[in-house]
């Protein structure tokens, strides 16, 4: 994994490229906090060797994991960056695309990337934050 | 919902969020004339406990209605926000998960949130109208 | 198909609007020499009439090519622009929905529009550089 600013705004622009056998979450994670992103958004493409994804199951209140073991196109990830107590929070959704061309998704968990991943991150000069909401145990945006 | 300016641009940028129960599509055009926005284009992520989708049938030039009664992931919408003699005007396209991870989505008429709905708005110091296409029926961007 | 500069930037902003019966892949090519775009992203929303999409085969290192012969929805076209030895390179992935709402997609490999194809193009001023990637043969981005 490999990043850049592209722009050196605001928006402060990076471009991050995966690389073969490259993990997505904990990578954005490190670059969010390499380079202290405040709010951000990113959208990516790409592909991948396996994934897990994860449902949200409203009566459950937790998430279903729904594991992908085959080669998947990312044909939308898109995402934002902010914080909570103080540290950085990836939240992201992706959809991919099976061989047969059906797309799938939900919030991503886990991400094996083969042979790249190409995702571009916009930052705003503020913080936001989320704050875990007690219905759900979710950490949302409070504005 | 909620929304706040994170960058003063151009481009500006604002986040929108979105709480349980709130409509989705006319909270947006609320906001874009609360703002008076110019031409802006939006990415977001979250879940739905309902939605219909909207499939534009060109034999028949109307859209045809896709009706979803279950909690799904938002995994990607994206739309833009023009003008039409003088009014806002909201183009909405989504991509939902279902809880088996299949992917559905269409044009979106209307959304029930739940919890969240996190929507990035970029918006550009022009204006882009919109004018009937005799064809269809269907605003589209005059250039 | 019409484009237009909507911010100056940077981030320099891009509206391209395609008509009924453009084809997509080689008019945002020549929109990009035309305005000798560097490194750029861009998201879109429309309908094609047709498509063919390609899913990346691992095994036999080459696209398998998906064609869709009926009008659909285009829920997310997600997409880049850099550059290989000088020349400007699309990198496109999409998500379309059918009639019954049901999402698809891989890579973009033709598609034409009907009856508008929406993309705003936001371009930052730097160059990326693809090589070739000796495994795949894939034009990857060297950062």
């Amino acid at each position: 994994m490999k990043g850049r600013m592209i722009n050196e705004g605001p928006p402060r622009t990076f471009v991050v490229v995966f690389d073969k056998g490259d993990e997505v979450i904990q990578g954005l994670l490190r670059f969010a906090e390499e380079h202290d992103l405040t709010a951000s958004e990113l959208t990516g493409l790409g592909a991948f060797s396996s994934c897990v994804l994860g449902y949200f199951d409203w009566e459950r209140k937790d998430y279903n994991r729904i594991r992908i073991d085959e080669q998947v196109e990312v044909l939308a990830f898109i995402g934002n960056i902010t914080t909570k107590d103080g540290k950085h929070k990836l939240h992201p959704h992706v959809v991919v695309g099976k061989s047969d061309g059906t797309a799938h998704g939900a919030h991503l968990l886990e991400a094996q990337v083969r042979p790249t991943l190409e995702v571009v991150i916009n930052e705003s000069p503020r913080h936001l934050e989320r704050r875990e909401d007690p219905e759900t145990g979710l950490p949302l945006i409070a504005l």
